[in-house]
């Protein structure tokens, strides 16, 4: 079976480091859809407008294999424990396709491009292609008292510190979505080093900070 | 981009028509998913058993097309509205990609094609190919409040009756099967014609069926 990429994704996130590890933990993280030339048809989204929610299936194309490994290490569990492949998220799957439900902010059809899906929640990097656009349906797909393993719990929020004024000339909306981003961890578990400098781009800024006793502190914020 | 199954589904549909149009809503409908030779392994599902809930990725194999339209008719809505085909869950997309939600209900691994899952509240016919399985999270996948334009609720079940002892001979679980598939009355929403007769297959059985002021009167069963 082949599959075609009917758009890809612009988001606040240019690197894989950094981008959160599942949907929706980060509202302030934005997406644009831009749908490839063949897709773009105002009619295929004839009342998408009507739900809140979409599912995005997409490629893992920072992650394509060719081998297949039965066991992964979720960052989760520190990075030291294996589980399968099947029992996780990972991006390292047989078929390395993603799913993501996110925000539906709006839809620009006045847009060059459009029309232009404007997403929030992504936990997508910059370019991810996209495979198939769904509603989401909540009363088959949302399952509030569904067991979760390993995964029970969205991730903890640190506490963020700018340090040396480093957030100075930042927007608003720059500053939510680092700060909400950087709060999630983004450390693999299993690192607990307070003199290790992290780096990670977000919305465009090369961010760099350190974690001690739970808190964050940004050091630089280079646009 | 190329895929491949990872796995199929044996299902109680042994036809499209009749196949419930979401997960979940029937609990009764069985599943047993059987691995390409390839991923037989036992540790890709390490840790699987402690989720409750699956995602299954698969293909819409019926439904298969060389072209795309940008519109469907959903039967929800009596078959003679258009939707967009990504405002819809209908098979007939860019890329043919299902995504269910379905109840892990045991993992036998003593079986001959082994380890072989055993699920719970499938939409699938039988014989579906499966290109990815992930566990579902509730911290992330579950929004219960999401807002769900045409498809709000689950959809009404009818009463059913069996006609001249149609359900003679019938075990347990065929009956509550094949009554909680029909009570959901997979007629398109636009044919309410008392004087039809229905068949679809389930279990093993054929069944037919009429449908007069929302009773649903099964006629025969045959194994």
């Amino acid at each position: 079976m082949k599959l075609e990429a009917i758009a890809h994704v612009r988001t606040c996130y240019g690197e894989k480091f950094g981008v959160p590890r599942q949907s929706g933990i980060v509202d302030e993280a934005w997406g644009e859809l831009i749908f490839t030339p063949e897709f773009r048809d105002p009619d295929a989204l004839r009342g998408l407008e009507d739900f809140s929610h979409l599912w995005l299936v997409f490629l893992f194309h920072q992650a394509i294999r060719t081998d297949w490994k039965p066991t992964v290490r979720p960052p989760r569990l520190g990075g030291n424990k294996r589980v399968g492949v099947f029992a996780s998220r990972s991006p390292f799957r047989p078929n390395p396709i993603g799913l993501s439900v996110v925000r539906l902010e709006s839809i620009d059809t006045t847009h060059p491009e459009g029309p232009m899906i404007k997403l929030r929640g992504v936990d997508l990097v910059d370019g991810t292609p996209i495979i198939d656009i769904k509603p989401y349906i909540p009363y088959a797909d949302a399952l509030p008292e569904a067991a979760a393993g390993f995964a029970p719990h969205a991730p903890e929020k640190l506490s963020v510190h700018w340090i040396n004024n480093a957030d100075q000339g930042l927007s608003d909306t720059s500053r939510a979505v680092i700060e909400a981003t950087i709060a999630i961890d983004p450390r693999p578990a299993y690192q607990d080093d307070a003199s290790r400098t992290y780096g990670c781009l977000i919305d465009g800024y090369n961010i760099q900070w350190k974690v001690r006793d739970k808190q964050i502190h940004i050091l630089s914020c280079q646009g």
